[in-house]
Formats: C-alpha cells, structure tokens, sequence
C-alpha cells in the first residue's frame, strides 16, 4: 500500500500553532504549557472515547514506543524533546497500524516511508518540530485510508472537545471543512419544485419532487451548502425490454441527417417569464415542508459531507415518482428539470409542500451555493446542467459520464452499446427511470400520451441508420459548453466500456479550448466510483475543493487540486499527474513495418454471429475470446502485433488506425482494437476488498468499506487497451451519410477510444482489425468479405 | 415469491380492535366515528411522513382500487362495507408491489393467494370484516418483507401517532415488540467485568471488557433487556499460518486417549467465592461508564431489536484488546469469560470503569434478562454459556453453532477441517482471536506466558492422532447439557461443511433426551445468517419468540414456533414444519442390490494427492470434480448408483454407510458421500440478491438487501448431499483406538453428517467411497490399496 497524498499543505509554524488551537489538540492557553506537559496533553487529546485519565493511561501504556518503552512512560519522563523514533511509533499505532504485524518498533521510519507516509526528519523534535509532527500526523492517512483527524472526528472527538457554538460553524483544519455535526441530527423533507415545463401535456407546469437531508441547525439560523444528486434512479427503475440486436448492417442513404428526426422534441412548454425578485419574496412562504423524506442515503460521497455540514439533496426530475411529466433522456427539457431545483437553492424558483401548489415554501436554509455530484446518468446530468451556467451552481463532481448521448449509445455512424447492455438505447433508459409507472393513479393519468411520446423517440432515435440526428444533436452536451461557468471535476475509469473515455476526453478538449477549468481523474477501474480507495485522498481533494467552492474559503484549491491525476495501470498505488493528456508525441507507424500479422492474413469475413451464437459466450468472454484469437473466431479478425517491447512504453490519447480497405458491398462497418499482449500478473478488474465496514464518515455516520484493486493472482495472455467502430458510410461525419463503393480500396480514418495506458517491457502491442463487434455493435449476420491494403494502412500514436 | 408466514396469529374481534387502537391505526374514540370516516382515518394513517391532508390525498389518488378508480375516489363515496377487490388492490399498493409490473388491478386476490398473503374471504368487508383485514394487513409481509406495520415505524409511524410517553414503554402488537426506539438514540458504553479467571496469570482476575448499546432512555427509568453476542472476532483478528496438512495418515497406538493432553488446560484461576449480595450492594457503584464504545453495529438482529427497545451487548473475551486474559479456545475458563457478563447484567457480579478497579459500575438500566445471539464461534459460545444454567440467560438463538468441538476440527479418529479451511485447529483459531496481540504494551506483558500456553495447546490438540482426548472432552459442550435451564433455538445449514451439521443435530438429539426445548431452523444456505430471506418471517419469529422471554409477554410464543421448521432444497420458498428429524422410516439397502457400480470397480488406490496438487484445483473444485467422476480421480474412488427414481424420495437423519472392507496396512481411512445425479436447475449455493438496501429496522435504523436462494440458471450434474469420515482405527468410539488389520476384511459402520433432502424423481441416489477426502482430512500421499465386498455392504437411511 501506498498512501498518495495531494490534498495536504503545510502552513506557517504560527498557523499551525493557531490551528491546532482551533481544533484543541493544542490548549488555548498553550503559553501555561511546559513543553512536557504539552506533550502529554497532546497525546491524551488522541483518546476521545477514553474520557477520565485512569482510562487514558491504560492506552498509553497499550501504545509501545520503543520494543521496551510504553508512550505513558515516554510521557512521564518529563523532556523538552520528543524522539523522533517514539514519536512514529506511536503514530504508527495511532494511525490503526499494528507493532510486529504491520511495521517493526526498531524502524518504524521505514514503515512510515514505505507507506508514503510524510516525516519529520530530525531525531529529536522541538517544540517548533513537534508541533509540525503533530500537524502533520492530523493530516496523515489512517490504515483505513482516512486522516487520523478525520477518524478521530468519528470517535466523538469534536463533540467532547468543542462546545456546541464551535460546532455550530463550519471548523476547517488545513483548508478542508471538519466533520463536527452529528450525520443524524438531520431535517429529511421533500419539497415540490415547479418548472417551467409541462412536458406531460396536461395545462399544468410540472412540479418536481426534491428529496432534502439538511442538518437540524439549519431550521434555525445555520445557512448550508448543497451537494444536489440528479438521480433518474433514486425513485426505482422499471423492467424493461432491450430492443433487438440480431439485425444485419444495411446500406444508409446518402445525405445529412443532422436534421432528422424532430417529431420527438415538441413538447408542450410553459416558457412564461421567471417570477421577479419581489413576488418570489412572498411573505406567506414557510420553510417547512409537510412531507417527510424516509430515504437514508444514496450518494456515499454526499454522506461524507453531511457530517461536515452539507445538505444533500436528492431529485430524480420529470416522470419519476412524486414528480410531474414524462421522461426524455437526455434532452433539454430533462436538463431544465435538473437546473430547476438548483434555482429554487439558488432563490430564483418556487417550489411548494404539495402538488395543491398553495403553500410555497423556500430554501432559506441554503446559502445559494450548490454542487452536483453522482457517477454514470447522475455525473451526466451534472454535466448536462453545468452547460447550462444555471446561478448558484458553483461546481461539479462528476463521474464516469455522458457528455454527448451520441457518444453513449453510437459511434462513428453505427448503433453501438455500452457494454453488457446490448439493445440498450435512450427508449429503453427512459422507461426504466420513468418512475411514475408506479404509482398506479399517477400513471393512469399520462399513459396514453407517455406511450405516444415513446414511440415518437423509438423513432427519433434511429437505430437503423445510426446516423447523428437532431435528437442526438440536442443532447449533446458539448454544443453549449461556452455557457459553462464553474469550474468542473471530472471521474472517470479508463476501462469503462459502458460510458466510455472518449466522453471525458472530448469534454476536456473542448473546455481547454474554452479557456475554463477542469480537473480530471483517470483511474483503473470500469464503471465504478473511487471514493473508498485508500491509495487515494480522494475525500481530501474533493473537500478541498467544495470548501473551496461551497464555503467560499481561500484554500488554494485550484492551485493543489492537479489538472489530471492517473493511476498507473501497473501499479494500482501509483497516481501521477502529467501536465497534459494526451502526453508524449504523436507517431505513426506503418502497419507493414512496425506490425507483423499473426497469421499472414490480410482478409476477414463479417460471418462471426453464428459462431458466436454457438459457442454460448457472453459479450464481455466474446471479446476475451477474440482477442485470445480463440479459434471460432479467427476467419473474422486480423491480428497485427509489434515485436516484443524492450522498454516501457506510454500510449495516451486517441489512437488513429488509418486504413486503405474494401469490401464486397455498398455499405459495412471496421472496427479495430489495441491489445496489450504478453504473459503477466496485470491489475484485477474490479477494486478487491481490503477491509470491510473499515471506515466512518464522522460520529454516527455509515461505514464505509475499503477496496483496491489488487495485482491478479492469475496470469492473463493479453488485455483490451482500447477500441473503436466505423460505419464505411461515415468516413468523415457521423452525421454524413456517404457513399461507399464495393469491391475498392478507400481510405478511412478510424479514431479509437482515448486511452492512457503503460506498456510493460516484454510486451507487444497488437492491432486486430474486424468488422461486427458482438459485445456492441448490432450483431445480424453480415457476410462481407473485407481486405486491407496493409502497406498502405498505419497506425497514430501519442506515446512517451 | 411465497411469503411464508409462521409468527402470526389472529386475536378475538374485540382484542383486533383494541390493540388497533392501542397503535392508533384505529381512533380511540372510535364510536364517534361512521363507517366511512373510520375507512378513511385508517387509509390517511398509511402515510405516516405525509403530514397535511393534501400531501395525504395525493397519495391517496396515486392508489388505484380498480382500473378506473383511484382510493381517494373510493373513500370520498361513504359507504357501509368496502369492496373487498378495492381493498386488497389498495393493500397490494400499500405493501410496495406495483400495479402491472406485480399484479393485476383486475384480480389482487390472485397475486395475494400466489404470495401467500392472507385475505378476508368475503366480498364485501363490514365493520367486523374491515377490522380482520386491517388487523391481517398491519402483520401482512411487504414486498420486502418485513411486515406493513415494521415498515409503517420505519417510516416514522410511531414518532408522529403516539406521544412520549407511550413511546417509552415498550409496545406490543400481534404479540411482538414494536419498534417504536430511534435507533440512532443510544448510549454506546464500554465497561470491564470482573471475572474469577486468571488465565494470564499475572496475579490478578480477568477483566472483561463489554461494549454495550442501549437506549438512552434506560439511563433515566427503563429497564431493558439484552441481546448478547460474546464475539472473539469483535475487535479484530490477526494473521495467523495455518497448520501443515500434507502429511500422511499414520498407524496410532492402541488404546483409550480419553485422558490424554491435559498439559494445556492448567490454568490459574482465581475461585474465589463470589461477593454477597451486600457486598454487591455497593453504595458508591455508578451506572455511567467514562469510555464511549465507538462500534456501530455487529450481529445485524440486535440491531433489529435495538430500535425495539433492547439493549446489544458484545465482548470479545479472554485475550482481546481491552481485556485481560490469553485466547483458550473452547475452553471452560472461555465460557466462564462469557457467562461472566451476563453475570454482570444479571447483578450477579461486579463491573469497573476501567482496570484500575476503582471505580464499580452496574446495570442498573438491565431488567436482568438476557438472550444470547450469533453465528458460528458466536453462537457457539452462545451454547456453551446455555449449559452451564447462568441465572439471567432466558434465552439463546444460536446459528450455525458448534455443539462440540470435536466435532468442528475432527471426526471419527481423524483430523478433519472445516470446509475451505484446510489446516485451521484450535491453535490457529486462538491466535487469530487473540487481539490484545494488537496493542503492543499490552502484548508485551504477556508474550512470553501466552506463547508457552500455545505451543502447550498446538501439543495438547493434537494432530497426530485425531483422537478425542482431553482437550477435546473439555471442550464438549454436549457433556453439561443437563445444566441447560432455558429453551435453545438453532438455526442451522443443511449444506454447512464449515460447522458441519452434525453439531445441531446431535445438539437437538441430546436435548430432546433431557426433555429440554429446542427449537431447530434448518436452511438450504452453508454458514451463513438467514435473516434477510423474505420468504421466511425470521424476524418475527425471533421477535415473538424474544417478546415472551425477555419482556415476559405471554404471546404463546412456544407454541406458536415450530420445532422444526426446514427450507425445501428443491423450492427455496417452500418451509415446512415436521415434527421430528429424521423424518420416515430408517431402511437398510444391500449396496449390490440397490446400487451398481458405474465401473464395475470394487477396489481404489488411495494416491490422488499427486493429481490433486497437480490439477491446480481447490478444495471446493476437486469436491465437484471428484462427484462428477472427473478422469484424474476415478482410480480413487468406488461410485455407485441406484436406479433413476421413479418418484421423489424425502432422505433425513444420517446415513449409515455399513463397509466390508479391507486395505493393505494396519492403518487407514474411509470416506464416504451421498451424491444427489441428475441433470438439473438445482438451488444457487448462495443467496442472490433480491432488493439492494430494501427494508429498514426502524426509524434511523441501517438497511438490510434482502437476499434468497434461486434456481440456478445453469443445469448442475451433481450435488453433495452429505458426507463421512472415519479412522479405520476408531470403528467404534472416537477416543478408543483399536487394532485393524491389514489385507483382512473387516466390518465398519459409518455414520454421515446428517440431512434432510429431496431428491427428484429422475435422478438417482449416489454412494462414493473413497480415502483422502482433499478439503477435509490430512492429504498426505497414503497409498493404500482399498477393497469393498459390496455384496456384504449396506447403506441405512430414513427414507419417505
């Protein structure tokens, strides 16, 4: 293990005297305080649940500082040093390590430095250079991942050490704001946010359903931010049918299809004019709501600041449960109904205690300033109202999402599915997340105009031709990133093969290139979050961050948090931040010279579906099966690899197979994969446990679980770097439909997903060429036979 | 889905109306109220978080009560009876199953006669007949299946009908505890009992340290009863080798080892005489600990009456952080460290603040009744405090608990693991037990002692032989079992091969003998808790059953439990209540006249460790290849079939294996499993998830996933049904080591692990018999010839 710290600063000798004045493991009237007795005292601050002296000595003397010295021995040979020796090891027992299991009392410095873990160097610490070990032991992470300030902050330490007016106001300790609220001393209440939409037909602007968990002091005089979810799921998903995958690629006519496909989008709005500031100051509004929420949590990352004094808040927006109109995946009356509640934070909406709409009711609790957060459709939406620059939305966490919906449900012309959930498409998720089927009375009320609007979006959607329509164009979010103006964080797993890369990747190009802020983290995983890794202070950066943001105080937030922070992908503890991505330079490599094809083959067949019908495969053993060149399929690839590596090296970026090719027909699709091949212990797909229930979000606040991901066990022969689909039809535009001519060689540009991938001596990259990808593209049996012009194909990198 | 229900019952007409009023679902005024007001006041009480009658009539209207008509509709036309269709579609809303997705508006009985929920017969429901169905649908079962009145309090029920002061005295509907508690409203203290022990030999008692969560209620005038878990693993285990098993069988000396190894067991013990009641009495004892316990939760069914009202207490024992002491596995000084503390509750024996001894602590908040819970070593140590009759224990709900520990690390003469923990014993199980090694001062005080008393015990187990020696007998909680003074309920694995079986069955046997209660819960699951199965209201029956033992309700609860209540392995939803196991008639089958050979081979090699190690396969792998007569191991093995039966045959008790067989040496195993053939969808091994985070406990109370078996998807050849081993030496008693003489047939019986087991019609009944059993018995390379004469061979079985 290997602690990655980024989020820690060292203040002055004096602010750190100051805050840990404030935070009262040094005394106020430290002056009174031989350094001795300062010592002791410090140490006794770390026992909070131990609450007389006699207990406390009991685990000073549990804590040994040398093999044959306990601390409360240490503590009573009075000095004016502290060993720097005794000091780590008991820090190291502090931290939860153990003496002979985890680190040796005879060089506890080793362990400390094995871990990453931030030193004093001097032998014996002074005054000056003890109250700099202390700070910074506050900060230093746990075994379980969490700053020892932080656990401690679990234990009861603030409510034992700061009285109720100090805990009434955010505590912040090294810029990042303290848990001192109790995680269940909280307000649950629903409200019903009115919008300007009546997206289900009905004379009525839909009204909105807000789920608030709000600190009880809020009711009184304390004004909080928010961490605002938009959850399509927070209400429950419905079972619904895939569409069909089995069909066959055919050919598209030719032409622009930016502008196909509008029926779908009229829907009926209210766009009347906002209400002004005086009648929004109606003095008959409560702040109370009549509708208590039963829901506990959703969003681990929200919990965690809920003991730190956020409210969160939870919506899951039009045709969801409680909540008014139909669902439109994606489009921007669902983004309106997503910037709707922020509005009414922000002051600028009404909402009301019921459906009745005669009682108003206002978020007064709120000091106006929101951050969105939540992974897959929940990061997207977060994105999706970023775009927007609604007011009062300050930031976004947002993670492993959608930034155009194109990007998510096709690809380069071609219908292409996240993977696992082949047949999937916005049809579907719409009527998964459309909650209001039930509640029986709620639904009777919009079936027939909810399932005219369905069929309308089957067809908006396209799934024939895969073209770039207008539906897809109104949800792409990246059309209005020049309105974005806060700053944006972005999550995201270079194996996520369900929202992949290219969603971040395309985001932060284009708001680089518009001059705006975004930090982005590249990690290991597929379509996960990364909260409960303890490689990583990702709880510290992010609470940098919305102090920063949210509480308005001057951390230096911006400057600390780095602009792009990735894990190695050959070693999990490993987290870098290079300066750009893609990083290195871009190379281009002849297929003919630096590749040698596996089997002399420069043809394939588009035949596999049988194949793979037979062999009874999922999707996910299909593509592991492919790549291993499993026999069944091998009529239907062809495999390029390098010579084997004789040094490390980095791929990062869009990977750009350019072919010369043809095929026997007036349409088809190519696809091409990079793989790293080569015999060897590569990281686990999914984080493994390291310790279970290991961690708390403050006093009384759930546990948290640690994973990691961890070095397999097994071997494997190769793994996906990355991949990409074409329809032949769309060389240069998704949205324009060209015509392909059978039977000729063409030139086609294939960009594959963006990747950031290490290379391991002894390796080789390889390059399989292919047509129907079974785990996305539709999967109907295509029977072209393809031939490419190798001398003439090549291959651009960026590599380093 | 089959909600199957065994904890409710149905009180007289006058008593359902009464105890409705007592929860206020019915007014207590209730004669000013008209039939149709009376409809509408419980309806409105079903939404408990909707605080004004508009929030109310919402929902109302999201009900539907047929295709065209919405409850708020219904209840607005006053009538004198209520459609019993428009009830239970209302009912079947209420309950969390959605109309369309679940059932259909046209026929809820269908759906509830499918579910098995209960239902009022008559069409149209009078005043008597509306309260029957409202009484029967406060206990019916949610979709998530905890019953509509546990929901109702979770969803904050209880806080907003009734004041106070009600709430502070427990609550009793359909005799079982409500949970009208907040969860999160709790004192979480950790105090040191002093025991009689002085098992580290420092010249002082034991302290014990016990963790204790209780309302904080019980600090002013409630007196509350105790859950009580004593739990080794509660404050964490160590890394501990686990001992060599690749060591062949050896030939052992004859004789009686009954008395052998005592070594380990000389202790010194403080027996000193107990303090008197005066003594007891001690006017300057406080009842407010000066240590806060920072645990959150642990065995997730005290949680479950935490917000009813009972306290939880855990204590890890001799030899954990916090205690004193050294680990002793099993031993009497270890059940005196747990039956200490209930000594403590019960008033019975002193408690301090801390180990200065100082300060004395009581239990003034304890009505003096205990019940212990948990699973495995947990509910172990939940026996074994059970037979030796402490005053205070009324009850014990014991899972997965071991009766003998014989019994869990050896069999019939041999070494025999539990399943997946090849090498584990007693030794390995102290140490990793044996917490204080974590606190480095703590450890340091006790190395020395505690490693000589180890190495002791790794002697006094013994290995070797695999004999019932002292060590063993001591650690036989089957021999105090006439010291049982409370009714026992086990609930048990039928395909547990951790603690195998054969601990809960001769556990029941046993005490069925000395006319003690003992109530048996066998479950299709291996070793793990059942109490997230909605198909079986655990929960309830835990709840009544504790209502009447610790609150001393007389609700019938021992009437009302099942002696035997057993999870069918062909239908997880199927639970049925036999009145004794085994159930049927024992027959004996010659092996040649019911079964054949499938190789026509009477004879094996005892050698397969070389294929084993060879075959990279686990335990759990080689178990499945083994059964599926995998090539590599058929030369080890003799397999016999019977016919493919005709109907489906009920297998219970345990099989008797009677052998003529001989081996070419003085020593030798055998081994024998019955073996359920034939292709089919057989249960999962684990339960699956059915509802992440699904139901709560109460108010602020954690979440529980619902979980249950399911057919698996994937056809199975084979499953185990039950296995047995047995030393060639010990044919008759597991401590009397007898002669055996090579090449020279001879006579043994070998009793299996018990079982309760359908097999299906189609399949056929399979006997392995073979040596070395991989995940169980030492696995050194025997090889030993073995030679069955079939003909004079049989197999005893209850059959039906």
């Amino acid at each position: 293990m290997k602690y990655n710290q980024f989020a820690a600063t060292i203040p002055s000798a004096k602010d750190q005297i100051l805050e840990l004045q404030k935070i009262r493991i040094y005394p106020t009237d430290l002056a009174q305080y031989p350094f001795a007795e300062l010592v002791d005292h410090v140490f006794r601050q770390f026992f909070p649940e131990f609450r007389s002296p006699t207990t406390q000595n009991e685990h000073l003397a549990n804590i040994l500082v040398a093999p044959d010295k306990s601390l409360a021995t240490a503590l009573s040979e009075a000095a004016n040093q502290v060993d720097q020796l005794h000091f780590y090891n008991a820090a190291l027992q502090l931290l939860g390590f153990f003496a002979g299991e985890d680190f040796d009392l005879r060089a506890p410095l080793t362990t400390m430095m094995a871990l990453n873990l931030p030193i004093v160097a001097e032998k014996q610490l002074d005054f000056t250079q003890f109250t700099l070990a202390v700070y910074q032991l506050m900060n230093t992470r746990s075994k379980n991942g969490l700053t020892f300030l932080d656990n401690l902050a679990s234990r009861g330490y603030y409510q034992f050490n700061l009285n109720a007016a100090e805990r009434e106001k955010p505590v912040i300790f090294n810029g990042k704001v303290q848990a001192t609220y109790d995680f269940n001393n909280v307000i649950r209440e629903i409200v019903y946010v009115e919008s300007d939409l009546d997206t289900d037909n009905d004379g009525q602007r839909d009204l909105l359903a807000a789920t608030i968990i709000r600190p009880k002091l809020s009711q009184d005089f304390l004004k909080v931010p928010v961490l605002y979810t938009a959850n399509p799921y927070f209400l429950g998903t419905t079972d619904t049918a895939m569409n069909p995958v089995d069909l066959p690629l055919t050919k598209k006519p030719i032409g622009n299809a930016r502008k196909d496909g509008v029926a779908f989008d009229q829907f009926v709005s209210f766009k009347t004019e906002r209400p002004t500031a005086e009648q929004l100051a109606d003095p008959f509004s409560q702040n109370e709501s009549t509708v208590q929420a039963t829901t506990v949590s959703s969003v681990v990352l929200n919990d965690f600041f809920l003991a730190r004094g956020f409210a969160s808040v939870y919506a899951a927006g039009i045709g969801s449960r409680g909540s008014d109109g139909i669902g439109t995946c994606g489009s921007p009356e669902e983004t309106d109904s997503v910037t709707a509640i922020i509005e009414w934070l922000h002051g600028d909406r009404r909402a009301y205690t019921d459906h009745s709409r005669q009682q108003e009711i206002k978020a007064t609790w709120c000091n106006g300033r929101v951050a969105m957060t939540g992974k897959s459709y929940l990061g997207t939406l977060a994105i999706a109202a970023a775009a927007t620059g609604v007011a009062g939305l300050e930031t976004v966490i947002s993670e492993a999402a959608i930034s155009s919906w194109y990007d998510y449900y096709r690809e380069h012309g071609l219908v292409v599915a996240p993977e696992t959930f082949q047949g999937e498409d916005a049809d579907v998720l719409t009527n998964e997340c459309f909650s209001r089927q039930k509640d029986a009375g709620s639904y009777a009320q919009v079936h027939d105009f909810y399932q005219k609007k369905l069929a309308q979006m089957k067809q908006a959607q396209d799934r024939v031709t895969g073209s770039y329509n207008h539906f897809w164009d109104v949800r792409n979010y990246r059309n209005d990133l020049d309105q974005v103006n806060c700053p944006i964080v972005s999550v995201h797993g270079l194996n996520d093969w369900n929202v992949k890369p290219k969603n971040v990747y395309k985001l932060n190009q284009a708001l680089h290139q518009l001059g705006k802020t975004h930090k982005v983290i590249l990690h290991q995983g597929q379509h996960i979050y990364i909260n409960n890794f303890p490689s990583l202070d990702f709880y510290d950066l992010i609470n940098l961050w919305l102090t920063n943001k949210l509480l308005g105080i001057n951390n230096h937030a911006e400057e600390i948090f780095p602009d792009y922070l990735i894990q190695s992908n050959v070693d999990q503890y490993n987290w870098t931040t290079p300066a750009t991505w893609p990083n290195g330079h871009e190379q281009t490599q002849a297929l003919t010279d630096k590749f040698a094809t596996t089997t002399n083959q420069t043809s394939f067949t588009d035949n596999g579906t049988a194949a793979f019908k037979q062999s009874g495969l999922g999707d996910l053993a299909w593509e592991q099966a492919f790549i291993n060149q499993d026999s069944r399929f091998t009529n239907n690839q062809i495999v390029l690899k390098t010579a084997v590596l004789k040094q490390a090296q980095l791929l990062s970026g869009r990977p750009v197979v350019h072919l010369r090719l043809k095929n026997n027909a007036d349409y088809g699709l190519v696809s091409a994969m990079l793989v790293d091949y080569g015999i060897s212990h590569r990281l686990t797909t999914r984080p493994q446990t390291v310790a279970f229930e290991a961690r708390q979000f403050g006093k009384q606040a759930p546990l948290e679980t640690t994973l990691e991901f961890a070095i397999n066990p097994i071997t494997t022969p190769a793994k996906l770097i990355c991949k990409g689909h074409l329809n032949l039809q769309n060389p240069h535009h998704n949205y324009q439909n060209e015509a392909w001519s059978a039977n000729e060689f063409q030139d086609i540009d294939l960009k594959l997903q963006p990747t950031y991938f290490h290379l391991a001596p002894g390796h080789q990259l390889g390059l399989i060429i292919y047509a129907t990808d079974m785990s996305m593209t539709l999967r109907g049996q295509n029977e072209l036979q393809y031939t490419v012009d190798l001398a003439n194909s090549s291959l651009s990198l960026y590599q380093k």
